[in-house]
């Protein structure tokens, strides 16, 4: 029997989760499915930092360092962000933007593999890996003579061989929303000598993450996705205890100096996650992101992330049923993985052409998508529906794929103005 | 004939900047002279982060990065330092912080001196330097198996000498205020074949700068200090253009890439400046700083940074003679440079002792300054006062060294609430 509209309303009526989205402002009329890409505003957001610019700069001014407690933001904020991750208070901080965490992290990995095992020679990786990512690693390659070897999603596992010093891989890709199972990556990459990194960006505050049980080595991620931080807000950073105060990482600025302001000459790292700190944070948009962290922990009491994760995938489970309901025949796949186990919080589709036009119709129908360039080869263009559980409904999914319907059927996307690139994100 | 108060009054009245104050909030009663550290608030900025918040972020979501032109902002705000710095459009960036910003510079010119001199082993500095530019520097010459050399800042100039590979320098000390002569610096510099990077933080905004003319090599500078761009808010980078093409910078996001969404799997970094950005930045306070820039532009009708000078170094002059005529006697001695060719906006006294509880002292009266410890040989304890000519005035002077001559005849500052040390800026 085909899904209906009130099939959807009553979804909504039965979720327990739905009150969260009173947590979040979001426009009339608008279907938001790029949570993904730039998270929701918390409805705290405006007050709290409206306080932080008029109270505590404008009338603080640099007392605030003390008394707004902006000094500690960077652990404060990784506090929260450990109860998401399966990492202990005291081992996460936030700090700078999530390239420059990698190179951080990569560059700690690095020296360590010099000391312990100098004979590895390769960072493997994901081809389609987020590119900054393969950026950072390629430079990184360059300067200590590694090599950069990238196999696709299902080959990472059978590549883990012991010639391998690093396995860098983004939990859950960027384009086709495939989840690795950490776990199984940790336990044969050790086997055979590796140290993993994880991008967690697309998958913290998505899927239940346990960096300590899963015996993680070392994590970076993104926190204006699905923690919805605000446009650009800083990353964070954690390090499995058994490597934090080893592999010294280059960006040796002051804010990671074991007595930041005794002022010496010399740098001598702090004990812990705090060395790798830099400099001075761009406090405002710490502030963003605090309100995000506490709209996501306010779950907790309704199950947190493990009911996120069940809400994400009923979700997902929704809209495919939908689009194979209401969107078969005119040319679209569903490039995410079938299984839960291998699926994050996005669904993309792909499509021969007219994606990116396709998007561009929804977003003028209100339902805000985004479109990934193939690379005219093995990659497909795809249009991304991320699905954040916190302020995404039943209906919400039901709508979205209605307008899709009658983007296709109408052939809307065909109008010259869906075909202008213009878009830069 | 001592200085008045009516003196004093009659100089604000004489003062065509004074309306400058008028695009800034202060706290009523105080006397802020840390502009020198965090910037005053612009009036603009609460409602234009509150726009940012509210509309861009909350409303326009995604769309904001192309629809309120978040995506320029680094290149925007770029433009608008460079009318202050002597830079041309298109040769500033404004990203990350300035820990961060100095690796970059730092790595490229070591790229650079690796490739045209490749004998040279030696970066210099000042012993005096701010220590997170000495770390980041020590970080560097281990990797590159350079050795930093330190100085005092007047034996610079003889120790530009041809082992030399780098001079890196900030071009006004952060505890004593002295200011350097960047371009003598330069042409010694590269009469001896070394290549200059030039630390901005307490120049930039504060005294005229001219980097193209003076043939700069490399600079970065911070955006919280006189450029009044609130806590935290990103720091740029000027690249001379003779060396923007080369020295690869291993920070090499995909903001950097010469392609930034066609998301190749292959770094190329983009012709110019940009290839000093690495990853998304933190818009709200990228906006903050916007606003800071705006009032500092604002001035350009009344003379902008040569009339700010001239009027910085009147405002310095009288804090030097009322400290003279009303606080000699209680062992302060003025340990910023008497010339105004080697002064920077600030004024760095000097005590024995006491100095730490002093400027607790006045903090508690009202006028805000700050404390930097001294090395216990060397170097003195300092009690610093910023005068950011934007927003302070003659009376402000007044009555900054009143509070302090209460604050020595009465003892003030031997209370025991002066004397905990808890302070963390």
């Amino acid at each position: 029997m085909p899904i209906t509209l009130n099939d959807c309303k009553q979804l909504d009526n039965n979720d327990p989760l739905r009150i969260m989205k009173d947590y979040f402002t979001l426009p009339e009329g608008i279907v938001y499915l790029d949570g993904n890409s730039l998270g929701a505003m918390p409805k705290s957001a405006a007050s709290r930092i409206g306080t932080a610019v008029e109270k505590e700069w404008g009338n603080g001014l640099i007392r605030s360092w003390n008394d707004a407690s902006w000094h500690n933001l960077p652990e404060r904020l990784g506090d929260k962000i450990a109860r998401l991750i399966g990492a202990a208070s005291g081992e996460v901080v936030v700090t700078d933007g999530t390239s420059v965490n990698l190179f951080k992290v990569l560059s700690a990995a690095l020296n360590i593999t010099r000391e312990d095992s100098p004979k590895r020679k390769i960072i493997l990786s994901e081809r389609s890996n987020f590119p900054t990512n393969l950026y950072i690693a390629e430079g990184l390659c360059k300067q200590f003579g590694l090599q950069l070897k990238l196999v696709e999603p299902d080959e990472i596992i059978s590549s883990l061989t012991e010639d391998i010093a690093i396995v860098l891989i983004t939990q859950v890709n960027y384009r086709l929303g495939i989840l690795h199972n950490m776990e199984a990556v940790n336990v044969k990459a050790h086997a055979a000598g590796i140290i993993t990194i994880w991008d967690l960006c697309h998958s913290a505050g998505a899927v239940p993450i346990d960096l300590n049980h899963a015996k993680a080595d070392f994590a970076v991620g993104c926190t204006y996705k699905y923690l919805n931080g605000g446009p650009g807000s800083p990353s964070f950073v954690w390090v499995n205890k058994k490597h934090i105060n080893r592999g010294w990482q280059p960006l040796s600025g002051w804010w990671g100096h074991k007595a930041q302001f005794e002022f010496t000459p010399n740098y001598i790292p702090a004990i812990g996650i705090k060395r790798y700190l830099c400099g001075t944070q761009p406090i405002l948009s710490l502030i963003g992101l605090e309100c995000g962290l506490d709209a996501m922990l306010a779950s907790e009491k309704l199950g947190g992330i493990q009911a996120l994760r069940k809400k994400s995938l009923a979700l997902t489970d929704l809209f495919i049923q939908l689009i194979e309901q209401r969107c078969s025949g005119y040319g679209i796949t569903i490039a995410t993985p079938m299984e839960h186990s291998r699926r994050g919080s996005q669904i993309s589709l792909a499509r021969k052409d007219g994606a990116y036009a396709i998007v561009q119709a929804l977003i003028a129908r209100g339902v805000i998508g985004d479109f990934r360039a193939g690379d005219g080869n093995k990659y497909q263009d795809i249009m991304r529906f991320g699905f954040t559980p916190l302020y995404v409904g039943f209906e919400d999914v039901w709508n979205s794929v209605e307008h899709l319907y009658q983007v296709l059927i109408n052939n809307e996307w065909s109008r010259p103005e869906f075909n202008k690139k213009n878009s830069v994100t």
